[in-house]
């Protein structure tokens, strides 16, 4: 997986950020010239798709700033330094939803923005769930509200553009290609 | 869908390049406190599922630096500015593959990580695909491979980890779902 490789001659670091960070290598292409590569590195996420009883699927809403508006998303979080993605899933779905869940198995893995950053989403699917009795914090400087939506009002947020990212896009298609809601 | 607004208090323009720019921005979240956002600005971009009369999906390899490894995708590209996304994907479909549809469909939009980046991604299906005489010339640092894939084949690559990004995962999925492919 290494056709049309890309070597970096050298690397010129921007930003350091509690996030992200950015970096611009100069490469050399396949035919020998060279080109500049905006590199946006990021630490990678998890997603969970959780099903309640009721076969609703758990949603959170949130403002996310980069596209000044609030958007209906399935719970996901960043990993944290050295964390297995499994690990992740199950914290950020209790600090994100109340939830915990005695079946967590992963779905699948995909870069989000291959042409300019390296983030991972780590999808996985929850069954069983039960609510914790002492929820964890989340962060300090997250806001979120709960959501438990049926196949159609899924479906209907995402015609409204209230559901509008491409993890929970792939979760709604996920959902209804495998019978998963009500 | 202004919920949990956070209102900008001050931006710190860190980086503006040929296909990204950065900024930090200071914000005042619900609760009165502040904090920062690190914000990617990105053009937005479409993506093509595109499928012959033979029922195979048309596929494009090609280097990633940002993941270090090459990956199988759906035909994408970015917006240029003011530029339509339907104009895009006559375009990027022509450029990448060689190939022009004489139907072409928006499926739907997708932030792609909401989280860091304002990223769009305008997902289109082609049908009735036909070999253009002269292809369109593409980037000069570009170096894709076209592959045609089966169904099947799409599903292997995705279990080997080829197919490996957000918006491909969805075009599968949802050419699985709808039965488009042989």
């Amino acid at each position: 997986m290494k056709k049309f490789e890309e070597k970096t001659i050298h690397t010129n670091h921007i930003f350091n950020g509690k996030m992200i960070s950015l970096q611009v290598d100069e490469v050399s292409l396949p035919d020998g010239k060279t080109s500049k590569r905006e590199l946006v590195k990021h630490p990678g996420a998890v997603a969970v798709i959780a099903i309640t009883d009721e076969g609703k699927m758990v949603m959170v809403e949130q403002y996310r700033k980069p596209l000044e508006r609030s958007l209906v998303e399935i719970p996901a979080g960043k990993l944290e330094p050295g964390e297995q993605p499994h690990t992740t899933a199950v914290r950020e779905l209790e600090e994100e939803t109340g939830y915990t869940a005695k079946r967590l198995e992963r779905v699948t893995s995909f870069a989000t923005s291959p042409g300019f950053a390296d983030e991972v989403i780590h999808l996985y699917i929850a069954h069983q769930l039960s609510v914790v009795e002492e929820k964890l914090a989340g962060d300090d400087d997250e806001f979120v509200e709960l959501l438990e939506v049926t196949l159609d009002e899924a479906e209907r947020m995402q015609q409204e553009e209230r559901i509008w990212d491409a993890k929970t896009a792939y979760a709604v298609l996920f959902a209804r290609a495998n019978g998963l809601l009500k």
